[in-house]
């Protein structure tokens, strides 16, 4: 039953990322031609940005070692943004040589996951991304940043919000034109969303600027969701099917499964352009190539039945 | 990290359902003694308002055919309630027989159900339960009525919130004390669930005398339990574990999680009393009692690795 609430947009743009985050966090290496199969088809359910891939070292990620190969085979629609995350200036070369428009750059909130993640410090890794987004804009293209850790640590634990705000701040200054705030471990709650945004806006980063990146390791992605929704944000991540993390062997550290957030904007009638069935084909389709069901609960519960 | 958010409650009271709609959802058996230490575990984790079990005849619920013999092993704390759900006055006798202080009553909101559930039309099932809510508030019983399907059927689809106030208010005013508005199919979004509580309001059941139960079907328990809250219901039914329905073979049709339930309140810094790690171990336990791991996101996340 679609029943408006109060306070909410009228319109979500879903910024899916399965192709990069959830298929860079999955055991299964997937062949090229899949992926490129998967990204068509999301963009045939109605999805209009999808991040693609990663031209992170393939030391570190196989995952997505084909960035290249990829971009190569993609066939893309100029009215779909393909945003690529690009590491670092290298990965830039790579992106440009591959005919990228749009970039995606990955911070820390936090010093240990800078040092795990980026091997060296925040303020180093500013440094880094600097002559990145310098060169990007030169060139034309659209930037995205995300700022991990954005609601705790496994580390640290707790993350002021203060400190989150001072390092997307520092991003945002170098010209990007979207900040993705992302729990990267799942442990926020709707209050600390809610005041991690208003104090972004405070900073001067308005919720026109924002996305929100949740995982859904304590179950909490969702709600976090609403919760961003009613402070402004209209920008939400999601990956299809919930892929970017097996809740079967190990913990649930998924991303928000699209469909899952595409049930609740459908209920409230909130605009997004998407095809519910087609997404959970889609998943289940890419769910038999990664040999495990889909994390996602829509994808289960509109699933036949064994 | 705790960050309070407006317009929430201070407190809320978790009614917990686990050893009774948990475990008839569960295909494996518990024994009795099981059962006793899962409600002694529940107690000593903080809940204070444990539905205990039912006197269904087990013809149809196998699961819970050791309702008496239950109540007669479990050490019963005054200082917490025990609800017994009792489907007709044959379940009420056997309630006030076996010492129950508090009963449950389960209604449906449509027909269809009404006549797979109970046998009877909604009608007759309003007729059925006149004398049991007479009887027991006469012997000084405390009442709930579980209203179900009251934000969908599966066999009608859409259920007008008009149709669920209805059938809830001739049941309040039957004098039972709190009424739980139960989405069985777990289909519900923000908005319905927002327009449901206040409709109930509107018609004199206030949200003092409210509880809403909701299913993580369609990964939506959580989000609906943020807008209840926000509506001012401050009663909220969650099982222990996420029990009552695996979502391994089949679709994820359990209730709403404690554990995750617990994670989002405690984050906003509202009181329930409840000690999570208590919770999660019970959970652990419960889980290998029923041969397969919880689907708490939260149980999971907290779980060593494997």
């Amino acid at each position: 039953m679609r029943v408006p609430l109060d306070g909410l947009p009228e319109k979500v743009t879903i910024y899916e990322v399965g192709p990069r985050d959830g298929l860079q966090n999955e055991d299964a290496i997937v062949p090229v031609a899949d992926k490129a199969e998967f990204i068509v088809r999301l963009a045939d359910a109605g999805l209009r940005t999808i991040e693609t891939t990663s031209f992170v070292h393939p030391k570190w990620i196989p995952q997505l070692a084909d960035a290249a190969e990829l971009l190569g085979v993609l066939t893309r629609d100029p009215a779909i943004s393909h945003p690529v995350l690009v590491p670092n200036e290298k990965g830039l070369d790579r992106a440009l040589a591959n005919g990228v428009k749009q970039i995606a750059i990955f911070g820390s909130a936090t010093e240990s996951f800078a040092r795990r993640n980026l091997n060296r410090t925040v303020e180093e890794s500013l440094a880094m991304f600097e002559p990145v987004v310098e060169r990007a804009l030169a060139e034309g293209l659209w930037v995205r940043a995300y700022v991990s850790m954005a609601c705790g640590d496994p580390w640290e634990g707790d993350v002021p919000i203060d400190q989150v705000v001072s390092v997307a701040k520092r991003i945002m200054d170098m010209g990007c034109s979207q900040l993705s705030l992302g729990d990267t471990i799942g442990v926020g709650t709707p209050g600390q969303v809610t005041a991690l945004i208003e104090s972004c806006a405070a900073a001067g980063i308005g919720v026109d600027r924002l996305a929100v990146h949740f995982h859904d390791t304590y179950g909490q992605a969702l709600s976090n969701t609403l919760a961003a929704l009613r402070a402004g944000v209209t920008t939400v991540d999601a990956s299809t099917g919930g892929i970017g993390g097996c809740p079967y062997a190990e913990s649930a550290t998924g991303n928000l499964a699209t469909e899952d957030l595409v049930w609740m904007l459908n209920g409230l009638g909130i605009e997004t352009g998407v095809d519910l069935d087609k997404l959970v084909s889609t998943s289940r389709w890419m769910a038999e190539r990664l040999g495990r069901p889909s994390p996602s609960r829509v994808v289960q519960a509109l699933s036949p039945k064994e």
